[in-house]
């Protein structure tokens, strides 16, 4: 979309690629000290750590993630993307419809919100990972 | 967005506007005769008149209808719009956190699909509409 690093869409895109490289460093590194990440049905958390706590766990359960971004729109600070959300754990690929609401101010991401359906991801968890 | 009629944003503005208006015949005029209307969770359905059939009894239960939105954004064909998507029923408001993407060519919508958690719609229904 850009050649520029600081734009909203290519910090997004560079968030998306560090996620699917199991770098949770390099992602929580694009995200700003107050950020939001709002996981919809399941719940906010504010700031860096508390992301990469939720971010650690879940892609040390993962031999291999990808997200595919299908659609992807931006104005101004305010980035849209709609995804396939992969995630290949040891029963096999759990994939999830997600679209991304985010935005991007100075460089960093300060809102990071994803509208999915929570039981067609729990549907596709093994029985014993469903407390998770 | 845009003054002019035709341009994606103002076609899908247009069509919430209707859907606000519970005004059936003018939203489903948006529609390209071939449109996917993918509501994720519960289904695909194509074309105008099946999305009527879909919206004309939904709509005829609510006394107000207001589904603001909350971010937009647009590249080209594509839309992306953040709502809460706010229903007023016999038993009080129902109101569901949605993500839009949609797609529009020649001034008529060929995608409209909305991204949501199903639970926390049916969580707000009366229990004699849960079969609904």
């Amino acid at each position: 979309m850009t050649d520029h690093p600081n734009e909203p869409t290519a910090v997004v895109d560079a968030f998306i690629a560090a996620i699917e490289r199991s770098d949770v460093t390099a992602a929580v590194a694009l995200l700003a000290p107050d950020c939001e990440y709002d996981n919809v049905p399941m719940g906010i958390v504010h700031g860096p750590e508390a992301v990469a706590a939720i971010l650690r766990p879940m892609l040390a359960g993962c031999s291999e993630v990808d997200w595919p971004v299908l659609r992807q729109s931006s104005n101004g600070p305010i980035v849209c993307n709609e995804r396939l959300d992969r995630f290949r754990m040891a029963h096999g690929w759990v994939e999830v419809p997600v679209a991304g609401v985010w935005e991007v101010h100075d460089g960093l991401i300060t809102l990071w919100r994803d509208y999915f359906d929570e039981t067609t991801y729990r549907n596709q968890l093994p029985p014993r990972a469903e407390g998770n």
